[in-house]
């Protein structure tokens, strides 16, 4: 099997996860194709690779990073085979190292918004949400976290760890304590699942509440979002799926067997309107959300026409 | 022992809680007193009513229900003990009598203000809140209910308990997802701790995220609460004390070992303000919440002298 | 026919109408009642006259002042017939007099709110809006007035007439065309179908956008109603029903042919939340909506258990 | 001359001045001319005492504590001159000794709304809104003020003088710094010059801004005022009139002599509205500002024929 | 006569009407121009294009399609008449395609925002609004239509047509009823008459009525607009001139000789700010409001100076 | 001493002061410098180029105007030195008859958004805010202005000066009394210190409240920057340094004495979110505040990594 097809494989059945994971595979892949492909026809090359695009793109549809990854790889202008190809490994290579590089420059621009004696609160787990903070208390500046517990899967956990491991002082709160707590709080930092079109926030159920919250309270609300998290498909008015998980998650089976009729809601995500949203922190600077739409056609090259065609 | 030192002792050591509860007892207490104390003389008649007064009222100095409750009782102006005794007698009867029907009361008033087809939110269990549902679905209206979990002590279960048992469609949602659904709402029904003397709310943590989302979505918010919520002590500035509650309920004490310097705050109450607030229900009828200061002095009786010699 | 049910078919019948007019009519009836009935038995006479008052009641239930033009009549305490024949007849001219004074005094009242070079707009037509304006026109005020069509009866004809008439410089307006010139309006003056408890204000449908748009712009909303416009109803959590009209109102039977499955939506009022209101002008002074709780129960007299067995 | 006289005099050349002395003073004359009138014609005595009020209300018509310490020592019903005159005395004491210990009891209720570690925010000088921040930082509470310049007049100096005196630590920042510093402020507290019966505040210019930037903040607004501020020509819908200062206040008349065009305005009060008011402490307890209607006619005692005939 | 100059002539008498039938009338006349100067001096070819596109600019000036459909058109870069001619076709081709793909267009983007059960208000009648609606129709989601009747010229009827053909279950109501039913509606969806550079909305009158209405309600408000819509002169400061329609739309000429000095205001658009604005679905994609500037200065190619000498 | 020593050393001891004047001054010694290189090689050339950069950068690394001048004078691309030099020469030639001819050019964009009638508040003294003004004014509009006193340096004199010898009848205020005259305003006018890159402005201490109480009042608020006024460091998420001023503007030394434990803070600017701004008028049109990240990176040309590299 080629790494292709691999990846593709990994993909689908979710050994390869995460966003960021899941975008620098698929241009690795891509990568590994326009090396591997044999012939001097470029319609040849072309067509193989578009082929390699599809066979990635459908493996998780959904996904915001994916097609971004893609897209960008697949941004050549050749006459020659060897042109394209050369374009390609250099596309992939420069999407992977700004990929990887992109949470480290996140961390640096938002750390720069945390000052001294700050109280941040944060929700659910991000790693550039977290980058935020650390590059802020590595600073030598005084800050404490607030960290949600964010129910049902607890990834509050994983940030208290995180926060735990790295010397900062942590509180750890209820996801129903938010609004008590926000009075106290000098910036609310998240990471995001998804922006989109219009600059909302795709993110971790409760998200929304942090968000409306520190509106009411005068307190910045900062999103760290690698701009591979720009939606695509929102270009095209494709509102963003809230993905419905187990109920279990909720409600234990035993429990559940106690109220056969009750019905449980389990939405994995809400939407946090870029009105209450001040700053988001990605790999190219700190944009407004408004400035959304700018990213996704002029900073990752979707036109609608192609954005039809290949995502649709 | 005496009735009046039995009771104090139960509401003390807790075997008697629950607002309505305690405050009933109290009353009993009072009027037993009264019925017990053996002279002529009016003034050692006054002068052991109000031991018996103020032995109860030490109980549980920041309890809302049991001031109003013994001021209600002691409420008398007499020239021959048994006139006094008659009227603390006739007192005690009123606010048991009264206290019991309120609940009912509240139901029926707060059902008026639910329309067919709504869907009505709820937070923690609160007996007013649900009695408020159920006269509403008994009366053939068709609603269904939102049901929050309520973490950590997980209220919600009680309220879905109750309201599969009365066969009304009930959702259980997470605490993090009530501004997702918010839009779907048509009233937010909760109960309550306690009434402030400016019409703020105090309830389970939780609730002022649920009034701000209702807020910001044109959602009705309606209280149910027994006027014996509404609380003297604030009349003299008093701020309601938020209990902070054992950090097991959040966090497992096995894995409060993992973190030693990690805090959590666990507070069990949270502050409304009154301008997110429609209307309480209660069994003197439905009120917006500025009317507190006038339930505080007009209805329950409470006089701010008065106020610092028996409260502060 | 005695004056008593006269009065009760014509109200029925709507000869007479307008929510003043019923209210006075019913005054007059019950003290026609109290001195025709011939009996020396106060329980008789009380008996009769509260056959009196329901029967009055009954005829439009959903009226706002003629239960409270009743309940004010019926107010009486006697231990002879004689006493409270006149109580009710000292009470029933009051009661006329007053009502047919409100509207001077709330014209006095909120003409002080209007200051010179004030731009006032109105919706429909009120008699007490209307003499807020006139008074303070007449106090040389160099006022002018802005005011809506109010389709679909073209109440705003009605108002502009009236401005006219009185030589005060008046602009009619679209409905539509409401926030378009509120900034530049000094003040909103509008009269009132009824004041419920906590408040609000039910008013000829668009009321609540003009509130809506003066609260966005900073503009006093000022409402004028008479104390009997004050709903009992309420007190107990009824919603105010808002009248659904004659779709031939908003389409012509023509038109309507036209399309045969479309359906029309006339309501006659909405609701304007009482956190969109100033001040409320009646006959006891100017008010805050919030306390329009205290107006029922201290001014208007009723106490929770009557609301039930007399209006419900 | 006697004293009824001359304090009549002395208020009206402002040798007596200040909301209170000037009430107090007031009381003590019509207390003094009760005791003077030499009849036994309860007639005359009233008509005398009537004449009284006149006089001392005529002296400054504009003033708000005036006519409601005059009102409260003028609520006597009497039918022998003896009796009404042991009335007027001892309403007149207790007027003045309510009157002086208001402040205190001002202090005490408003100190237990400040918590430990607050920064509170004041504008102008104010005895009651200091007395509440004194009373805080006796009782331990470790608290620090920022206190407005409060130009023209620099009334800010005061209020520092009289933190620094007390120990208190202070920061004195300039008026267009309000909003600037209020993310850090836990509460705001001023006094009052009047509330209306809507329960606005009328204050020092640039009060109505600390609540407009508090309420963007969700910092909590306290007011402290002695329930003689309450205005009861308010009721009648009269506004508090904004007295319009010396333009030399501004500017110094050399330097208007440069522009001898430009118009200076210096209004001395600007306008809060009460929904940017969480809490008026008063003595007779801490109120929402909606209540002031209730505190006008109920506490004050005044009725609209009444406040007509008296004030208007 | 020339194709350029009937045209020019047809739109000047108004023959030719329409914001996207003038703009692709004037594109073509440029077309047709070009194809007719016959000559090989670029110079000359060059001066007798800008002739014609002045000739087109001046017969509507106010307009907001024309001058962008002219620009469009004119943006040639050339050495060679063959070369400018052969360009200014294909611009005026694909602006043609464009403009009459554009409703389409918008109509797949916008439907995308609308959910299976949504009630949709609308107001006024707009082609791109109406085709957004029917293709989420189409596309089998179970929606229905509120429509405004729209006074004075009542184009609410053409929409009720447009639906009721397309048997999408629709209700009709008054202007002055939106706010009424806001709280049943999941999204308002209207046209544009023109879109300024920082993302507001001129639109029939009433139109921010709507939005106001909808943000008050957390309602999403979406805007359908072709983006020759976007309008380039408010990027030199201008202000969208608001036209003042015929008083007798208003009031009936007999009805005006009724009151011979009152004014009538018939403004027939309104301005909604950009912040009650959710997104503008263009024929390229979904955008934020706040895109506007980008739009006018980077798709339809304004710059500042030209835009001075073409337009002002 | 050469032209660019002698101008670093004047920006540094502000000989050379306020934004325009160092950004010319600093683009003329680019430009000064480029033509004295005398060199073939165009390494060296870009070494002493990038070393000039690098003097005159250090000279006040917070200031805005001075790096947008520099990267804008240092955008060539050549591959001689004569190349290099003419790109060099030509850019700051651009630049500085661009930055001077920028306050004309947004003097009339911003004059087209005040209509006739309107009275303008302003706040401290901007000659791009009082440009548009005194445009507006020429243009024969009927205009009026209120103009803050600005404590503590009166830069509100200046306003004065300067609009009562262009004739424009003015009225000063206090700052505190904003909110008190805002009903009366039609659009507020100020000019800017620093846009940063998510459209906040950075002005003198005070404007946040103009903007928040224009926003309460639904009054358009208006910002006169030129385009080297956005800041490139904020894209980098850099806060704008808001600079604490003397004390003794504050409070005079002696007064200082009396109170040795007061603090006094002066901070010179404050920050106003983008939400309340309408519009901002640049020299390249008016724009959306939320364009400003556009502005710096696409106008003025910053990437992310040069800003890292130029700037921090």
């Amino acid at each position: 099997m080629t790494i292709l097809h691999e990846t593709a494989e990994k993909i689908k059945n979710m050994e390869i996860r995460g966003a960021g994971r899941i975008a620098r595979a698929a241009a690795l892949a891509l990568k590994d194709e326009a090396k591997s492909i044999d012939t001097d026809s470029l319609d040849e090359f072309n067509a193989k690779m578009k082929a390699a695009y599809k066979l990635l793109y459908q493996t998780r549809p959904t996904a915001v990073s994916l097609p971004n990854a893609l897209r960008i790889v697949m941004r050549y202008k050749a006459s020659t085979v060897a042109e394209a190809r050369s374009q390609i490994i250099a596309n992939a290579d420069a999407f992977v190292t700004g990929s990887e590089n992109a949470v480290k420059r996140i961390g640096e621009i938002g750390a720069r918004r945390i000052k001294d004696d700050f109280t941040i609160m944060t929700h659910c787990n991000s790693s550039a949400a977290a980058q935020i903070i650390q590059t802020a208390f590595k600073s030598k500046k005084n800050i404490s976290v607030i960290a949600t517990e964010t129910r049902p899967r607890m990834q509050g956990y994983v940030t208290v760890d995180v926060m735990q491991k790295a010397g900062i002082p942590t509180t750890l709160i209820l996801d129903s304590a938010v609004r008590y707590f926000m009075k106290k709080v000098d910036a609310v930092v998240v990471g995001a699942d998804a922006i989109t079109v219009n600059g909302n926030l795709i993110n971790k159920v409760g998200t929304s509440q942090l968000a409306l919250a520190a509106h009411e309270a005068r307190v910045p609300f900062i999103v760290a979002a690698e701009t591979y998290k720009f939606s695509p498909r929102t270009l095209l008015g494709e509102l963003v799926e809230i993905e419905e998980r187990d109920p279990s998650e909720v409600l234990s089976p035993e429990m559940q067997k106690k109220w056969p009729n009750l019905k449980i809601a389990n939405p994995a995500f809400d939407i946090t309107p870029h009105s209450y949203i001040d700053l988001i922190c990605t790999e190219i600077g700190a944009i407004p959300p408004e400035m959304a739409y700018w990213v996704i056609t002029e900073k990752l090259g979707w036109e609608i026409e192609e954005a039809d065609e290949n995502i649709m």
